[in-house]
């Protein structure tokens, strides 16, 4: 199964053969067209990794760098963010980080090795992370960040507008008289979780909302953790009226738990979620909630990437997306 | 930024640096570490596209092909397989088809060209594909299929017990006794949608449950399908008394429809579906339906790739699993 095979079967040069296949000149369209049907029909295809040390490293491959695939927020931005590349031609490797700073690392190496051309992540907070993607920066490899960023790096990012998101959630609960609130918070390695958690502090403090420190729990990202964290909240003799719940996935689990010990939303406890995922309108009573846009973010990180690629440098290196709050029924009001 | 420029930095002879980075003998460890931390520290990664040239095709690198990654059910099985592969040291493109033959053999040519070692793939049902995933197995590349596969191919697969899942329902809908049957079915692209329904016809006839044709709804399998497909069904004047929901998106978007069309789940109809994704929980009532196993799925053809990549031969390529009957609120009990 080579090029020379196939000059043979066809009767033509064997470089008239590379030409073809290769896309160079010097071939009519019918032999090409010819030559190309018949590699294919024998199984045979050019060698993208030999072809692409001719490119000098143009591999028409890119990593994306995700914490968790199962996500739905991942998903769906991976989803918009393949029909882009799709569009251009290229492949992607899909790199799961699992919020593990050495399996984020290990990751970013194997990629360098395999020469992709750029690198479109949401990172964890790190250490060890940031020193790496700042060696991969000084490469001149080129990175975009998406949902998350390492504020000490100078790449560019598409984020939510986190602190609005919250500002948003926390004006909405104190319009209908709510002074006490509860946290189930993110992963200490999520620098939207930390965002959020820090925003939600200062503001309360700001419109006079009172958080007592166990009222705050959460031990990273997961259902699990959401299903635990509101357990646990719920359980306490001196509640707070309203629970603000940090992303979709620990919503899910807070709503399990809610479910699972009978209390009642809204008349036992308020509820408002960061992210608008499937189920927050399905939930009975639908949820109050932030709504992000992971399929608008994932198609300008992509498109940000390949301009990158295309060295278009005067672009906006700093995209904020604003959130929507969507009101649904899952705030008492107490006013 | 070279070998020979670490080998003049450390002050050691150029082929000891090479000998150090490819992992060959004839370097002690402390020098062997000393020259691969200088060699990150200045940002030189071994290129793996030439080492793998070197090693005669293998690249270290796989491809996942899956029809949707915004279905939670992909999320969860890619999810699992990445676990499998990272475990081996093995990266992966991912490669989504959107349930489009043309798309997916693009995808499947780029994975040859990238020379990855094997594929595993949820393929769809057509007759170019059947041909393309022919000749890559005639390549002597290994390839397993799993949710879906193609009857005509010899390629190993793990798929879901689709009938019994099917038979399971039935059962239970009979005992509750039920007699008449509506069907929200999936895209044509989709062999487990097609056993799916033919299942459904087959033993309806033999347990005697009615479906009439304008009973069976849907187009393809996404929550729009389901949604505009239940809603269907729900304004028929003459409607069955329980609907099977083929799949986790379709039953999303009907319980959507059947949310704002405000008909009551069970006592106007009755619900049953297959897949038993986060949202069959949380929804009011929860939904009875049988249960896939995506983790369990996805462990199962990753761990079989990897053995066929190791040449082993000797492996159960027909793996089915079975569903689990979940009973929950969502199915009124006529007799």
């Amino acid at each position: 199964m080579s090029i020379t095979k196939i000059a043979k079967d066809l009767g033509v040069h064997p470089s008239t053969v590379s030409r073809a296949l290769s896309g160079k000149s010097g071939v009519s369209d019918k032999l090409r067209k010819k030559i190309i049907e018949y590699a294919e029909q024998i199984g045979f295809y050019p060698d993208a990794r030999a072809s692409s040390l001719r490119r000098k490293g143009k591999t028409g491959t890119l990593g994306i760098v995700v914490p968790d695939v199962g996500n739905p927020f991942y998903a769906e931005a991976i989803k918009s963010m393949e029909d882009v590349f799709y569009s251009h031609n290229f492949n992607f490797f899909l790199c799961v980080s699992d919020e593990n700073p050495d399996k984020e690392n290990f990751h970013l190496k194997n990629l360098i090795s395999h020469r992709v051309d750029g690198i479109i992540a949401a990172p964890t907070l790190d250490k060890k992370t940031e020193t790496f993607y700042k060696k991969i920066a000084e490469l001149k490899k080129p990175i975009v960040f998406f949902d998350r960023y390492i504020p000490s790096l100078d790449i560019p990012y598409v984020v939510t507008n986190n602190k609005n998101g919250i500002i948003k959630l926390l004006k909405y609960l104190l319009k209908l008289g709510h002074k006490t609130l509860g946290i189930v918070s993110l992963s200490p390695e999520s620098i939207t979780g930390k965002i959020r958690l820090e925003s939600a502090l200062e503001f309360s403090k700001k419109f006079e909302i009172e958080i007592k420190p166990n009222w705050i729990q959460g031990f990273d990202s997961t259902q699990e953790s959401g299903y635990l964290s509101m357990k646990k909240i719920l359980q306490l003799k001196n509640k707070p009226s309203a629970v603000l719940i940090l992303n979709d996935l620990t919503t899910l689990g807070a709503l399990k738990a809610i479910k699972e010990m009978k209390v009642k939303i809204p008349n036992d406890i308020s509820i408002v979620s960061f992210d608008d995922t499937f189920w927050n309108q399905i939930f009975d009573p639908p949820i109050t909630c932030v709504k992000q846009e992971p399929k608008e973010m994932g198609i300008l990180a992509a498109k940000m990437l390949i301009n990158l690629l295309n060295h278009k440098n005067n672009l906006n290196k700093r995209i904020y997306l604003e959130t929507k709050l969507i009101i649904r029924n899952s705030v008492k009001k107490l006013l």
